[in-house]
């Protein structure tokens, strides 16, 4: 099936090792190269107060950093640095912000880049595309989304992709929200999809037993008929969810049904994205995920697995980007575990391998990254 | 020197009558067709308290609803019906807004649109990309806005401009924002431009007297050196203008420093853009004016004479639309001195006609126009 789909993007064997990118879940054979040419990439900013939970995400070095990290991220995509607040996004022990990779592609590529406020709680000094939302609750403690705001979020983002399908052969979609594999596991638990101990982490020692037993704790609070809510996904991310989803879902959605083509920038956060856009019975032809292979290769979780048992037609594209073969001991660090994905950056370094048609390959990208952080750090001084 | 600029929108003499476009300050003959493909809408919406003076503009039936001007605008511009309101935007005796034909064109020609709030009063239901900005206040009262905010306005334009001109190959921007040919006039007088009885109006009898009042008042109560002023936009912005002004100029600078071309949809408005555009010494190569035949031929104004006195390069292209053969005595009004323009009316219907290479011309974007309208009047049925 997938051989004929004319809209893919489609590498040759050949070409694919020379862009360190491989498909997952379909046979290299059958893909060729059908084109990137006028690719456009959004950042979906979000915030869920899930994320206060301590031991849960490593996006900022304490609670109230967290607050900060979408922020900081989408102004370090613009700026090469952040306005809002006096840190650079790198960790004290100098571990970036993946958004080092995403600016490097953008930038590589001449890639446009919007940032969608998704309900973030910090908004940073940029030029924003308001959806006008509330960010997340904790999923502890009830409702984690308001009904009406999921609806919102998923309307306007259609109304959003819509646009961009207009001009665009390629929407990328990224997402900078701290907490967001946990809400994920929520909603892939809500819609019947066992994700236990397959969602990814951006730390090495991957807390599934927290994460786990936050949703188990969440589900028996929640005093409703789990069948019912498998085909019904707004009320499972208005329980179990945040405002990044049905963002990132509308999006795809208006792209998608525009003639566009969409691809999901990101880890397993956007299988969840897929699981909700299946239960919605939305066309998903021209949809796929491309990712890292630091997310892809994680054996604390289970991408291939997880997008094999909510939607196997996907094609889920991996980016290899050589990060152990750094100079940097911050850099090694994504091929040891730590961040591995996030802010699109593993879609994005696709993405501007194909659009640039090979030029931009993984040589290239590593040593461009190694500037961008040399400057990110220096800028720490 | 027109006659080699490959990047124009250029049109032959014939294609001109055809497409019942015409350029007001260059000879047709120069101008052959260089093609638009892929052009995109930015209308800025935007509010000036200047607008609460009695007699300034027929936008809105009372103060009240002067307010909610732009929002009823840019909801109708993406849904046809007005979300925040339960008006629709049609005056009592039916004269409509002038987004009427902005949403034809939108539609016939599948231009993509982004709203950009440039300090709006009201947020409209839609995706907004926000700049974060305040709405201006009364330049009877002092600054009208803060020059903080201009700065921020002309910055965040730039970052937008820049984006929109890596997918699109035509940027075209309009406005909605009440009350603007005055605050127009501040900023051209300011910056030393005989603009008095050159400015337009949404009403056939052109408040002059009121206007010219407003601003002669406004800069005797002002204790500075106008000769300084004359090569500082950004203070004359500050003291006379509105934020509209610096969100629209830098979206055009960003737009055309990153190689792309801009098209200032509308009349005397634009023409303060151009200004402050001159006087920052920005390049104004690739800009260029698109509005209807009814700001053109306005007895009670002059664009031409204005244009000429600010920027004689820059190109002022001129639809004809018809309007007074509609069988519609709401859309007639156009033709008889009322509402004339706004929302990047006579720009698109340009731009639709450009990008359809003809196909979209006079009789049938009358037609479109004429069907809108009946939809627009039976939603107040």
């Amino acid at each position: 099936m997938i051989f004929y789909r004319l809209w893919q993007v489609m590498i040759d064997l050949d070409q694919s090792k020379y862009l360190n990118i491989s498909c997952l879940n379909q046979p290299h054979s059958d893909i060729q190269n059908a084109g990137v040419y006028n690719p456009i990439f959004i950042c979906v900013i979000s915030h869920t107060e899930t994320s206060n939970i301590p031991g849960i995400t490593v996006a900022g070095a304490n609670t109230d950093l967290i607050k900060y990290t979408s922020a900081a991220d989408s102004e370090y995509l613009y700026y090469g640095y952040c306005k809002s607040m006096n840190k650079i996004p790198v960790t004290p022990d100098g571990k970036p912000t993946p958004a080092v990779i995403s600016r490097t592609a953008l930038q590589l590529a001449d890639i446009p880049l919007f940032v969608v406020d998704g309900g973030s709680f910090i908004k940073p000094s940029i030029p924003l595309i308001s959806f006008g939302l509330k960010p997340g609750k904790n999923i502890i403690y009830g409702d984690a989304v308001d009904i009406s705001e999921v609806r919102k979020a998923y309307d306007y983002g259609i109304i959003l992709g819509r646009q961009l399908a207009k001009t665009n052969d390629l929407i990328v979609i990224g997402e900078s929200i701290p907490g967001g594999t946990t809400t994920a596991l929520g909603v892939l638990t809500a819609l019947g999809i066992d994700a236990k101990f397959k969602v990814s982490s951006s730390m090495p020692k991957n807390p599934h037993d927290l994460k786990n037993r936050i949703i188990a704790e969440c589900m028996q609070k929640i005093n409703i008929n789990f069948d019912s809510i498998k085909s019904d996904p707004f009320t499972a991310i208005s329980y179990f969810g945040d405002p990044m989803i049905p963002t990132v879902a509308g999006i795809c959605d208006g792209g998608v049904t525009s003639g566009g083509r969409v691809m999901l920038a990101g880890g397993t956060q956007m299988s969840a994205v897929i699981a909700v856009l299946k239960a919605l019975r939305r066309p998903l032809d021209n949809v796929f995920i491309g990712t890292t292979s630091y997310v892809a290769d994680d054996l604390s979780a289970n991408l291939l697995e997880l997008m094999n048992s909510i939607s196997p037609e996907v094609p889920v594209y991996v980016i290899d980007l050589h990060m152990n073969e750094s100079e940097y001991a911050g850099l090694q660090a994504f091929a040891k575990g730590f961040i591995k994905e996030g802010v699109g950056a593993g879609g994005l370094a696709i993405t501007a391998s194909l659009k640039s048609r090979g030029r931009i390959n993984g040589s290239v990208l590593l040593k461009a990254i190694e500037r961008q952080y040399e400057l990110t750090i220096k800028m720490s001084d």
